[in-house]
């Protein structure tokens, strides 16, 4: 290190001819994802989904990105602004966006090479990274199978409870348990209460939808790989890595959580559940808790009324977000427990990080840091953004409504209706963003690397 | 993968008696800190110390910590309440905080075995990471004298000037230009002219006042490795890596701020600068961008003006922070390098991350994930717990706050007098944490890993 060493020049390598390369199969995802948010506006923009007068371009853009992308976040009021072939497409969009892109995703991550220990079992161990055709259909159609009854159940269960209400009829009972279903197992936070003249708060609170809708978004927001280990474990007594990582992870971020909002919400001055009983204050923080990181279902009322410190757990729970090819974004459950089994592993001078008796493979902790990198990058340039370009908006308002894109959450402190166009369009594209996830983008946008023949000496910086 | 893989139990290995194991570098640096704060404290808090009644206990330790850590946040207005001898001891905690603790930590950091090639070179390359104490005695001498011929041409370009300002005595421009020329190279943002009674704005802004408090607050900044490298490349005619990196990221992020600030303070409505002329515009710019990492001189009269685009783009210039054994804290430029780098080398799909024609060190990315994973978790759980404990502050408020005790920067957005107790000691340990960094904080206070003699088997868990 103390002598100049010679510098080593790159040979150039001839690249290949692009036209003949096949497209990359996230670029494949990222291509996919447009086209169908294309087709969502184009849907939503017809005068017959909409109850009054047709959406503008901008109103069937923002609500086609935030369906598909599973977020929620609204510039229109969905129970009021469309007609019931509108709001189909729009659960349509949900399903699709929700469930059907994360069953690609599960495919997709396969090809990438990126392993899924669940998704290797069920094709037979195939260790070319190459699913045979007959396997993709095999594996869809379970998950597909899977998820039909989860939220047959679910939506069922809603129907039994709400066709009791006297403000709804049996087939608003009906088409609402329906909706709600998809809308809580897809994590995607529409509602069609708000708006309805019998529910001035949005949706019902009463304990037995709380605990409905809390399930279904607690399911939806684990991800297929987890739900369908979770699945078969009564026949392998063993669950993978990721799964044990996962439920670690996601139950301690779920008590966390809860244990915060309790904190700062019953607070007797200025807390929002103050004058709740305990039980519905420890139901509405488990509940909030859980939809936090990605549903978007407030359990509260009025969401500017969260207290600051909850307001940051809340922005803090979103960045974070769920596991990957789950309903949910964020920098995904897995990117935290890697960086924090690293942060550990380096603490305690470990050759490498490990967790639960298994190493981590080389270069993982390298690609969290990537993810949580260019996270923070898009998190903070889309808020600088929107900062610039609205006036009067506070910087926690701002970060809120953008970190709640980024997670594909939904909730907001009721910012989004005063977005103008320029800020409409940084939050749609922060929700696409959110929905693929860092790496897919990077590994899309990213040139392939020419193959590299020498290698660079090393040198140390300092980090501090 | 898909076998069921043994487990391997570790063999539990004798630990060496504790009672013969040599305190760690590092933890020598954090009991040296705490004792100096312990000193600082009891100085301060003499009746001599003090113009009016003596300070409080809890008023001493702050403003002891934040000379010491060279922060400059302060609960007392430093030219009313402390005497000229309390002026003066608070004058020696910045320059023993600042330019004494950053030469320990250039020799701790060799002790370390965390190279610095700049070192290496005036050591002769000592390869075994251990100095001999007449290299110790050389190098120390070295970079005293550096500093001290800097501050001196500071304080005496000061003194010329502000002779002639006739609000102030001769014996006061002496003064002055001797505690500012130390304040701004040691970047601790603590200044006397805030409470004199011709200076209701604080620091003098005229364009040769901002010009040289600029010039030592970026030389400070720069840190002593890149100084001395920088000082002795007529001869060597080779920058480290260290340094070319340093510099690289540093006139980046100031360049950034500077345009950032620049579109946002400059427009007709909101903007604090929009009543300047464009030269003033561009210098005071230039002057807040280069502060902002950790200086914390005020280069506008009334920080609270600042848009939020501002607020946000100085949150982030203050985590990102500067060099590591430089005088200010943050993650460090070099983390942010590395961090960056790593980004970009992984979205080539390079082997390893580069730059420069220098392939990083191994565990580099993730030592710089380290560092980043755990600064986010301090900054998020104090900003928290100053929520929680404090009613009618926003999250604005907090963050900054927050972050500008961990950056040692000691800008305000006129909240640090509100803190009561509890918040006063949460940003006191982030204070004293920013100076230390997260690298020694980590080094220190972990317990030294047992020797590892198996090797876990491998397995992917995914990462989103
Ligand atoms: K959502
Ligand atoms: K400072």
């Amino acid at each position: 290190m103390q002598l100049i060493s010679k510098r080593v020049t790159m040979t150039p390598i001839q690249r290949l001819n692009p036209a003949h390369r096949p497209i990359p199969p996230a670029l494949r995802l990222v291509v996919g994802l447009a086209l169908l948010v294309v087709l969502g506006t184009l849907l939503l923009m017809l005068p017959i989904s909409a109850s009054g007068p047709p959406l503008t371009w901008n109103e069937a853009l923002f609500t086609a990105t935030s369906a598909l992308s599973v977020t929620g976040l609204s510039i229109i009021t969905p129970v009021t602004a469309l007609s019931t072939f509108g709001q189909v497409v729009l659960l349509l969009l949900i399903q699709i966006g929700g469930v059907g892109f994360m069953v690609v995703a599960v495919v997709i991550l396969r090809l990438l090479g990126r392993k899924v220990s669940l998704v290797d079992r069920l094709t037979l161990s195939d260790s070319l990274g190459l699913l045979v055709p007959g396997a993709i259909i095999s594996i869809t159609r379970r998950m597909l199978v899977t998820v039909v009854l989860i939220e047959g159940v679910g939506a069922l269960a809603l129907f039994l409870h709400w066709q009791r209400d006297p403000r709804l009829s049996v087939e608003q009972a009906a088409f609402f348990a329906l909706f709600h279903a998809v809308s809580s197992f897809c994590n995607a936070g529409f509602d069609l209460f708000t708006g309805t003249p019998g529910f001035p708060e949005g949706i019902p609170r009463d304990n037995l939808s709380l605990i409905i809708l809390g399930s279904l978004i607690f399911i939806g927001g684990l991800g297929i790989p987890v739900i369908t280990d979770l699945l078969i474990y009564y026949r392998e007594r063993r669950l993978s890595l990721h799964t044990r990582i996962t439920l670690i992870v996601v139950t301690f971020l779920v008590i966390s959580g809860m244990v915060g909002f309790f904190v700062a919400e019953r607070r007797v001055d200025v807390g929002a559940l103050r004058d709740e009983p305990l039980s519905r204050q420890l139901l509405i923080t488990l509940f909030q808790s859980v939809s936090a990181r990605t549903a978007g279902f407030a359990g509260i009322a009025d969401f500017s009324d969260l207290t600051p410190p909850s307001q940051l757990l809340m922005i803090t729970l979103m960045f974070i977000g769920c596991p990957p090819a789950s309903m949910g974004g964020g920098i995904t459950t897995g990117t935290f427990a890697i960086l924090t089994i690293s942060l550990w592993g380096f603490a305690r001078g470990l050759p490498t990080p490990q967790f639960g008796g298994r190493s981590l493979a080389t270069g993982t902790a390298r690609r969290a840091a990537a993810v949580l990198t260019i996270s923070l990058f898009v998190v903070l340039l889309a808020t600088w953004l929107i900062l610039i370009t609205h006036k009067g908006v506070t910087m926690d308002a701002a970060v809120f409504e953008v970190v709640s894109a980024f997670a594909t959450c939904g909730l907001t402190l009721n910012f989004t209706s005063q977005l103008n166009l320029f800020g409409q369009m940084v939050i749609i594209l922060v929700m696409f963003w959110g929905r693929l996830g860092a790496l897919t983008i990077i590994i899309a946008l990213a040139q392939p690397g020419r193959p590299q023949l020498i290698s660079y000496p090393e040198e140390q910086i300092l980090i501090g």
